[in-house]
């Protein structure tokens, strides 16, 4: 039997990026050590206050169906989080609870594509990005952030792309780490309604800034601007998907409608916990940052020593993307003869797209000591490489 | 800014049924006692057995990203389960675990609808289909089952609607209690055969069959058929979103690449919850069933007694339909009265497409005696209105 042409081809044109990991998995089940530095997630459990929580909800009763764009409560506690941290007025109304940003960026392009529309992401990306616009049935088409940039995408780029309803932004950026600057914001948005398009602003690494400032794109242009959001990464709550989109009152709605469609709803337990971590979670949030922000600065050091690598100058997210130019090989070739010979797994920037080619991406979720050791094997590795080229 | 037309229209052409449902919540506001039998969902808590498996799950650290298709175990459970209940070999590679019964169907329009396909579905029908068609871009056709044929699915009118890619089926039925009728069910894979369709078959409430037996749609076209699982119905788990796709392995492929893109999995403690459900839960299914299977009897004892009201010869599903079409009104006229005048909240049956017109569903969701006297309220209430008429 046929399936649609529509989901027989979502991961076309590109690899999904998880060789390395594959491999590095095999290598272990064979009983080789392998320290994996690919994945985005972190090394440590759901905080057990928050575990708590859930389960209290739960047996006191909420296990029914909850209500679907959110219970109220959770719902008023995202607004007031995105007025905190966007400076632009938000209630309830303009946000929707999805199971995880993954959910809450589906929504959206479900929202303003039409099938057969254009949407326009930054290549480097999030491995999902284009698949998802193809779910939405639209077609995805990447505009490069270039190195010599500093991975800031350029509005001039921007303008040779095909017509789009959409444009979709990260910032801080995954893979790269680096932050937007306010002129990049600015040009974005300019651009965006110069064309009359939606601004879809991934932004679930706002609370990881390592050096200036964030600048949501629903502070620039909160009438055109789907801003996604989760828990994921800020309250170590990856498992528990919960993610939301925040936006126009109008759009919101239709979302929701859509949402009884797609889910019907989000785990009421879940949401119960999720409005802890919001409304009390603080605490949990600046020491998970406290401890990226420590593993960066000993990454940081580290690499400082050597001259064999870049590290390309990221203000924030939980990544280092690591430039292996030098060395002559591809970002792929590096990773695989690092992971053969070293025994250290880590992201080929060419899984992002074509802009960070000869680039590496190194999740900080391991400890410190570890990050310091591979660290300094990476910058060894990649002078025997530069030497015998 | 513009909507996508797909979102904007999601819910075209239709109430959404809720009306009653809202009217009865505001009764209760003014402080004015309801009885609500309006709800599909349990009158009791998930079993403390499984939140607290969920529980000790997160705290043990299953709180990152789990595998998107499913856990190994847990997949391997719902295939066993699959294979027992459709007679049909079902491995892990058959089955992808969704957040819920709605993303199973959802992501199953997702997998055989592209842009402007046909989908055809059966009235009386459970409320989301259409705008779940729509969300997956495709055009919902709805085929009347007739009262006067028991509500069984008859293919001589499906052989009069329009070419479709796919024929969405529900037995046991929400709204009518109907099990389609082994010919039936024969009739409507031969139909989709004829027309190389895919069947869609909504199956949450194959455990809840009073008489009778049901078949399902996977033991009769195992290649063309996409089987739609839950334990929302059988295990008091609505609010925790589990359900399931079985169907042919590389259909369950595609959708879980889809998978990585609308929801990125599902939460790990929930699934390790539903393993447990699946694997030992054989004693909450059956007490459920027995609860709801006492309600049944209760209440049709209750009705015999009426000549007022006719009830639709049901076998499955916890609901009764009453047909009231003698009373001279409407199911929506009929419901709203019911409510104002006698305080008990039911769903009209032309919430559920126009086939049910003059009928209305009852939810056995409640207490066997408060169902009991509701029943002898609707009777006698039928009984005035018919005198009246």
């Amino acid at each position: 039997m046929r399936a649609s042409r529509r989901i027989a081809t979502l991961n076309a044109g590109g690899s999904d990026g998880w060789g390395i990991f594959l491999r590095a998995r095999e290598m272990e089940r064979q009983g080789r050590a392998v320290l994996d530095l690919t994945i985005g997630d972190h090394d440590r459990v759901t905080p057990r206050v928050l575990l708590d929580e859930m389960h209290r909800s739960a047996v006191d009763g909420h296990t029914g169906y909850a209500s679907v764009p959110g219970t109220p409560a959770l719902r008023s506690a995202i607004a007031a989080r995105v007025a905190a941290r966007t400076g632009v007025a938000t209630g309830s109304d303009n946000v929707l609870v999805t199971a995880g940003g993954q959910a809450a960026l589906f929504a959206s392009f479900m929202g303003v594509l039409d099938p057969g529309d254009t949407a326009l992401f930054i290549d480097p990306y999030y491995a999902t990005y284009p698949g998802t616009i193809r779910a939405a049935s639209g077609v995805p088409h990447a505009v490069a952030a270039r190195p010599s940039a500093g991975f800031q995408p350029q509005v001039r780029d921007l303008e040779t792309a095909p017509d789009a309803r959409a444009l979709l932004i990260n910032t801080p950026n995954n893979p790269t780490g680096v932050v937007y600057a306010e002129a990049t914001m600015r040009g974005l948005a300019e651009f965006a309604e110069g064309r009359d398009m939606w601004l879809i602003a991934d932004e679930v690494y706002d609370g990881q800034v390592w050096t200036g400032a964030h600048l949501s794109m629903r502070s620039v242009a909160p009438e055109r601007t789907l801003l996604i959001g989760s828990l994921s990464k800020s309250h170590v709550m990856t498992g528990s998907r919960l993610g939301w989109v925040a936006g126009p009152a109008e759009m919101i709605g239709y979302l929701a409608d859509l949402a009884v469609n797609t889910t019907y709803g989000v785990p009421g337990f879940i949401q119960d916990a999720a409005q802890l971590a919001v409304t009390g979670g603080a605490e949990i949030e600046a020491e998970l940052v406290q401890t990226y922000r420590r593993r960066r600065e000993a990454c940081l050091r580290t690499l400082a020593g050597h001259g064999s690598i870049g590290v390309v100058p990221s203000a924030g997210a939980m990544y280092l993307m690591l430039d292996v130019r030098a060395t002559g090989l591809s970002g792929e070739a590096f990773a695989l003869r690092l992971l053969d010979e070293r025994g250290i797994a880590v992201m080929p920037g060419e899984s992002f797209g074509q802009a960070a080619a000869g680039h590496l991406r190194v999740a900080l979720t391991r400890p410190e000591a570890a990050l310091n050791a591979a660290m300094a094997q990476i910058a060894e590795f990649a002078e025997e490489l530069r030497d015998a080229a």
